[in-house]
């Protein structure tokens, strides 16, 4: 059954949110439709807002809120900045920063590629990146891509262009999860938990 | 780590999505983030003008655009007006529709009740539908709720509701669906299958 | 690493059962070698016993124990000898007889097929069954058969091949499942429903 | 309905099997039946033959065949010698195998205990464990029980236990999986990732 115009038309916007498709973006009006005016009015005045209130980070491409022109993570002089960490995505980022287990910096590479060609790099923040890694205080490039089919492929592209730099450049380690069991593991896992045992 | 307030209002705002966690949630704002101005801007009016465009109709409650105070399946003077099908919310009317199978009218309840308790009962649109049932054009009254536990509890109600108007009720036939197997299936579906064998 | 020839010998036989792959066939061996000498005996005697014991009805192929060439089921003149269930295998009769609902007779088919190929309907007991449904006292075949897509094939061959006793020929009511709903619901399972309430 | 008793006894012994439950074993009963005369008593002898060639070795509890009393791992004197790996089960012995990275030499503990129970630890092999652990020529114990949460508890119990040793206990290393996502890896996954990168 064909949806009003103003309602397909949403669908379509909500349809290229990741993660949703058309019969979740229709859920999304319905729930919409639902809300008060007060509700409705705050929601979209809460998003018209992110474009002016919210700054890229000049140096790790996150977005932040305030003064300058960098984030308060690549501003906080009491990290450690002799590390640069790699990393796909936003999400990353915060994934990374709740294990606070990291007290380095950050550089959000802004997607993989799955193959090596011009134009799937170029969507990359390859240039950037190259400009980043040029600052003398790193010591150490950690690659942070997922180990996924995609990932490795992005990591090795990335080594084999960080490597002139003469910098220690490291990947995450792999080994068996959390909840994770020997007999499912693949070998490569299973063999890097072997490997990386302490 | 916290992110900047702008975000976190909008993570909050985007979690009471239909289907949404904060996870999903910041994956939108991050998309939202990387839109061209043109895009974004798009998507707000989209946004705004939902709540201008859509009228809900007074008789069935689901969503349309355009003149009067009818839907155009309510106002269709060519669909069968002896058939009313009760059903709990706007994406079920369109899966039915989309059968091409039922050609009466609708009635969306606007949810189901797990509990017979009255604050329960009084979020759906119980006195609407009494209302609407009145209709001498209506022959029959269909109970299409999902077949789940909190749907049959309210089927039940709605029976009972209704069996005083003297109507044909009816609920939706059991049996295996397209894919499944007698060996999975529970004893009530089964037993449905054979019942309405034909 | 290679497993001693006499425990390689035993995961390739229970690879062959149902739903059993190596990996689970190695489990079996290795709980198989942790049983007590007498818990060892009493299983292999269990299964060398099977065969000893058990018959095949002649007029259903369901196994039975006992005396005589027909199971307790077909030798039951309580039960309505008009009807007559034709089900793939042992399992689904064991399912229909858990719902309580059908008091006839069964058939079992021996499996389904999902081409027309001579080679591959051979595999069934066509001619048996054949022989079996010219019995006068059937006023009923039902095909209950599997809604899959092999299942399908199968039913409408069977129905083929049967048209012409000139007997009334069943197919299972297809409908929504207990605890389906109706917005995930094909448009064929959701328009049987819709057929089938009441 | 009721199985004849040949049936139901053989359901009852196949349902201890690991992952069976009662259905399966019902499916393998009517699969065994379905055997041809030399089928099934070519199985009912592999069987059979199991608990007189099969041996356990006493040294890493693993089954093996032929002279002896340990198997060929324990009696390979070209494997490190200085290496004792302590597993759960048979089946994590052959992933590990499998991953060609490990030469070291085996213990099958048998189990793993939710609980510090007396009855609980009984059921493990920890008394044949000290003993083994005894032998000079091993430095290293390597824990390389599953990191669930039973796991974790079973290896933290050995830990204790083995400490008074004064040999070199270690762990399997944690990590990102192969097809691990950053985003959804827990914290301790991650944490341990970033920690052993390389």
């Amino acid at each position: 059954m064909a949806y009003p115009p103003s309602i397909q038309k949403l669908i379509d916007l909500f349809s290229k949110f990741p993660t949703v498709g058309p019969r979740t973006a229709a859920r999304f009006i319905f729930y919409l439709l639902k809300l008060s005016k007060e509700e409705f009015d705050k929601l979209i005045s809460s998003i018209s807002e992110l474009k002016n209130k919210i700054k890229i980070c000049k140096l790790c491409f996150y977005p932040f809120e305030g003064e300058g022109e960098v984030c308060s993570i690549c501003g906080d002089q009491t990290r450690d900045r002799s590390l640069l960490c790699i990393i796909e995505k936003e999400s990353d980022l915060t994934a990374i920063e709740n294990t606070k287990k990291y007290k380095g910096l950050y550089f959000i590479l802004g997607g993989t590629v799955s193959t090596l060609k011009k134009a799937d790099i170029e969507k990359l923040r390859i240039d950037k990146l190259k400009e980043r890694v040029k600052s003398p205080e790193f010591k150490e490039i950690i690659i942070a891509i997922n180990p996924t089919t995609e990932g490795e492929a992005t990591t090795l592209y990335l080594e084999r262009t960080l490597q002139s730099l003469n910098k220690k450049i490291t990947r995450l380690g792999r080994g068996l999860p959390v909840g994770g069991e020997l007999e499912y593991a693949d070998e490569e896992t299973l063999s890097s938990a072997l490997e990386s045992r302490k």
